[in-house]
């Protein structure tokens, strides 16, 4: 059958993948990879062919981009092809063109689900759920854009919280860091003055979910500017009002200050 | 080692679960399971008891919220214990509680995430993630609230599509329908009559997020009020402005009337 099935490997390692996605993708004709979207710290291909006993190609930026992912539909036209991809797929908008395109010469796509750093970052921070706002991602200074700043502080005016992903280039193993992010905030600040973020603005830093041994740490900003949070990939979240059983969640699994309880509405 | 460890089972069936989720509850000591936040339409704790070879005992909402979880927190003071949760563990904010009340007896926690509904949803829907603001749960009629219009007022003001999650009670196999849902808003409408909501408003229903064939229909209100999802759960989206690529995902893979292209901004 011809068949195009995104399979998400979920976080930090080979072993994200669920039992579901094992499955589908050891019944698969061929399997292709993209490893750029996210960084999986403790994955490799190998340990991951090892698992699912087959051969898998890596598929980069360049080729599902620019090529349109030529290579993985002409593949999905012969026979059931599995694309693996970090996280949960297609929460990664830059694959909806190629499931697109699948459509489109008759592909049938399905999607195969897997934990995903936009449920993670929330679970691991004690805040709740349905307390998030927009969500937005903070590119690379030469791709600089004031929009984080903005969505931060239209999602603070409204009490919500704002979920902050860190830039990554995967070819240059290059990853946005904590300090780098809220550089680059205190800048626009300094321009905007909306009175956003300054040193005493609560925000929360999250290294690795997904490991067994992720770095969340709440504090003020001139506190984690000097925080080390140990290795890639990094996120960071901008509280907004915080509920009391919040500030005690950030206490408890954030190593936040006590005082953060004061900004309890 | 004396700890709890949250372990998410992700959707729709025993094998969302990730490989590391399986090795986690193979080493514990003894595996608890809660299946009143979700429902799991084609699980069975028998089939999931064959997958890690142990026996699972279920807790009751009764038992993990008026009794705090105690017989959770008894055997994690003995030793390592797995409390399997639907989806990504803690995004339901009622295992907050739980988790802090672990912590205060020294017990260590930590979370293996799963597949969650909330970037499921998004992936499914083929719209854009970082254009989805606050998400919200609509309650079923005896816990009526107007908060659910209000969220996706809000959100729709500034362009951003909502989320909502349908009330179930697991106790009583009840699982809020799309139609009730939609019938619920247009009440709030009828009410409010701040234009949210009318048989000309598109929406994105979906049911069966992480099985093999989910419904997913986006169309407008009139048309979803009749419209057959087939079984739970259910979710539903209210987009708010759509970017090209979004109309034609829609109508791709929700099979959206060809006229949403006219929504475009």
């Amino acid at each position: 059958m011809n068949e195009l099935v995104f399979v998400g490997l979920g976080l930090h390692d080979e072993k994200g993948i669920s039992l579901k996605g094992l499955e589908e993708t050891k019944t698969a004709n061929e399997v292709f990879i993209e490893l750029y979207t996210s960084l999986m710290l403790d994955f490799s291909v190998e340990k991951l062919e090892k698992l699912v006993e087959k051969k898998i190609r890596v598929v980069s930026r360049r080729e599902l981009e620019e090529e349109n992912g030529e290579a993985v539909l002409e593949s999905a036209e012969k026979g059931k092809t599995v694309l693996l991809v970090p996280g949960d797929p297609l929460v990664a908008t830059t694959h909806v063109a190629l499931r697109l395109e699948a459509k489109k010469r008759g592909i049938k796509t399905r999607i195969v689900h897997g934990a995903s750093i936009m449920s993670a970052a929330v679970g691991l921070s004690g805040l709740h759920n349905y307390k998030f706002g927009k969500s937005v991602t903070l590119p690379f200074q030469e791709n600089f854009s004031e929009t984080p700043y903005t969505v931060i502080a239209k999602n603070k005016e409204i009490g919500l919280h704002t979920l902050c992903l860190l830039d990554i280039d995967a070819d240059k193993k290059r990853y946005m860091s904590i300090q780098e992010a809220l550089t680059m905030l205190l800048k626009i600040e300094e321009k905007r003055r909306m009175g956003i973020i300054s040193g005493e603005t609560l925000a929360v830093g999250i290294a690795r979910a997904g490991s067994l041994n992720p770095t969340v740490k709440a504090d003020f900003v001139n506190k984690l500017l000097g925080y080390d949070f140990g290795e890639p990939p990094y996120s960071l979240i901008f509280p907004g009002e915080l509920h009391f059983i919040e500030a005690e969640a950030l206490i408890a699994f954030a190593d936040a200050p006590p005082i953060v309880r004061r900004l309890v509405k």
